[in-house]
Order: structure tokens, then C-alpha cells, then sequence
């Protein structure tokens, strides 16, 4: 085994090492509103539900740009929540990866990424910010907490109000989704994601099962012997 | 599309909708020390990284058991984290999925998990929990905040101290995860999980590179036209 304290390495070298080992993450492109009530849209996995009863979600929210030429300046979709606390959380499905990742390209601040991308809209309604009008699920949010650690990073604790879900990927009676239709993506790590068609159905045992079919096999493996 | 209040939902609605609708979610086999010294092991999917600096991962912790024998009580890994504020975060592939889903039984309280499963533990060292011996990347991790939003769950955030990372799993060097060797799976939802071998590669694109692509397709269209 290899062993990392975590205090001895760059910042670079935690998030690589971090962000390679808890995989696959869901993906999350938020969409805000920008001061000029343009959409702003972001892909994040650093992101999951932490609670049903309240409903939360949790963001890993990145305050400054590290690198490049808007170094120090504040990301579009930080200052957006900051400014309005509100947010719609779209759920992806293959056929919506690319325009995603185009959205993540480093278009310059206040520009749309979905306009750029031509990405189809439709109105919230619970919140200002517009949803994805192809989402399969679109989570309309407002900000529950945020909770400040670093220059760099910040917690955010989201309340889901109201959730759209695409027709064919729900049951409305049963709420089963159906993931022969919603076909999600998970992320990976660089430029890597994963498709999630490879499914292996294993049930949790009870513990009465459980003891009951472990008693089984050590009585089988003691006459075995 | 279908629109759905989270308010007039029931808690094992809104349960079913947001853990369907959020996926692939990934798994993190928790372990804590019970307070004979013996190993607790439970799974979560309610989990996530939320910021390398400080490097942080988020678990949505059931407070209470919520239905059961057990109505009321405190959940084991929930106990012992508020106990002890120490928790080591074991990520799985392909080999732990049985071993894992095993340890989701509904043991009575203060029996080990891992000694029931019969998975091998290995010693930390910078927390008293035991790690797992096979996991591809094992994260020691203490209590940095536990925020409570309800009588049923409390978000943890937790601080990642040190890694320990198979070797196999992991270049020493460039820290470059080798998804041939680690395999990990996803949570979906029932007894749903899913592998992650269909892999893409969808690089991000800069914002020069987008709009010189996006000119000449534009450019293209028109001569079309």
C-alpha cells in the first residue's frame, strides 16, 4: 500500500488523488441566473443528495478561479448563488453529455454557456433560474447553508423545492425510474466518464437470511472436512 | 413533464425520487469503532468529496433507525462518529461489491460487520477505526462539522487526513488512478449498482478552441445553405 498524509501534498496532487479514488460521482450542471438575467451553466461532481427529510443536496463550490487569466476572480456560478440563492440542479443522460461539457469550456464571465452551446431552456417554477428543458430530472434549489472553509472552497447545503421529471424516465404512480430510458453518466477523473448500462442487481440480505445461510455453510463445510 | 412539490411528498417518496433521479452515486464502506473496540462497517451512498483544500468528503448520516425493530435508536456508525469523531471512508471495487452489501444487514447492534462478512481489516494510522485491508484507496478521515437539519439526519464533513492507496491501483508518481486495476462501482437505487468499464473520454474544450470550431460550423452551414 501507498500512504499520503494528505498536509504533505499540493493542492493539485489531493484534488488528483481525491477526485481518482471516489468514482463514479453524478453529475450535477447547475444553472444560475448571471446579474443581466442570462443563464449561466456548470457541471459539477463534486456534488450528491445528503438528506430526503429535509430534502438536501450538497455542492462543492469552487469561490476563486486558481489558474489562468481570471485568476482570483470569483466563479460565475458562486457569485450567482451568492447574489440570489437560488439554483436548479439538472441531472444528465447520454444524450446531454456533450453539450454538458461544452458548457464547462472557459467562456468569458456573463456570457451564456447555454446559449453558446445551444442548450434548450424551459421556465422554473419555484425559482427564477431557468431548467434545462431536456433534462431528465431538474431539482429547483435554494441555499439551506453555506458553510466557508477556505479562500479556495466553498460547502454548499441546498433545499430541494419542487423536482421535473422527464416523462419516460418515471413511473408517476410508483415514482421507479426507468433506466432504460434515463440513461445516466457518471464521472470519472481528466476527461474520463463512465456509461452505467453494466447493472448488477444484488438485494440486502436481512440478518435473519444472512445467519441462516451462514449457519448452512458452516455446517457444509464442517462435513466437508 | 412531470412536476412534483417535495413538500406534499411523503419522506419515502421524496427518498425514492431523489435517490432514483441522483446517480451514479458513490460508495463508501464507513468504518468506526464500536465501543467494545470491535469494527462497525456501513455503507453510504448519501457521499461525495466536496473540496481538496481543505480535502473534505460530505456523508448524510441517518440519525435514527426510522422503521423496525430498532425504531428510534441511533445508528451505529452515527454513534460512534459522535463519539469518537473519527471515521475511515473505504472505497470498493468490483471484489468488495458482495462483502459490502453483506455488511448493509441489519446486524444487532455492537456486532462487527466485518468479522460477521469476514472481510480482512488492516491497521490505521492516524485514526484509532481499522481500515480495510483490500480496498483500492482507504481515506482516514476526523469529525470537521456535523450540521443537523432534522430529528432524522445530520450532514457530516468530514477532514481526509491521510490515503493509503493500492498499489496496484495507483503510479506513485504522477498519481494517476489505473481504471484497469481499480474498478469501481456505482449505487443506483433498489438493489441496483452498476459497473463503470463502458468508458468515454470527452475532453473540455477551451473557449478559443470552442469558438474557432463553433465559426468554422458556422461558416459551414452558411456556404450549405
Amino acid at each position: 500500500m501507498a500512504y499520503f498524509r494528505l498536509a504533505d501534498l499540493h493542492r493539485r496532487q489531493r484534488y488528483k488523488l481525491i477526485a481518482g479514488a471516489i468514482v463514479p460521482r453524478p453529475i450535477a450542471l447547475v444553472t444560475t441566473l448571471n446579474e443581466d438575467g442570462s443563464c449561466n451553466a456548470a457541471p459539477f461532481s463534486a456534488f450528491n443528495y445528503v438528506s430526503e427529510d429535509p430534502p438536501l443536496v450538497v455542492l462543492g463550490l469552487q469561490v476563486h478561479d486558481d489558474d489562468g487569466p481570471r485568476s482570483g476572480e470569483m466563479k460565475d456560478t458562486t457569485r450567482n448563488i451568492l447574489r440570489t440563492s437560488q439554483f436548479v440542479v439538472n441531472l444528465l443522460d447520454e444524450a446531454l453529455l456533450e453539450p454538458m461539457v461544452g458548457c464547462a469550456a472557459d467562456f468569458p464571465p456573463g456570457m451564456s454557456e447555454t446559449a453558446a452551446v445551444g442548450i434548450e431552456l424551459a421556465a422554473s417554477r419555484d425559482v427564477a433560474p431557468p431548467r434545462l428543458a431536456r433534462s431528465p430530472f431538474a431539482l429547483e434549489c435554494t441555499t439551506k447553508q453555506i458553510l466557508n472553509f477556505s479562500h479556495h472552497r466553498a460547502v454548499l447545503i441546498g433545499e430541494v423545492i419542487s423536482i421535473h421529471a422527464r416523462d419516460d424516465a418515471i413511473d408517476r404512480e410508483t415514482l421507479r425510474v426507468d433506466l432504460e430510458r434515463y440513461r445516466p453518466i457518471g464521472r470519472l477523473f481528466g476527461s474520463l466518464y463512465c456509461k452505467t448500462r453494466d447493472i448488477v442487481s444484488l438485494p440486502t440480505p436481512s440478518y435473519d437470511a444472512w445467519s441462516a445461510h451462514h449457519e448452512e455453510t458452516r455446517d457444509k463445510t464442517e462435513t466437508d472436512l
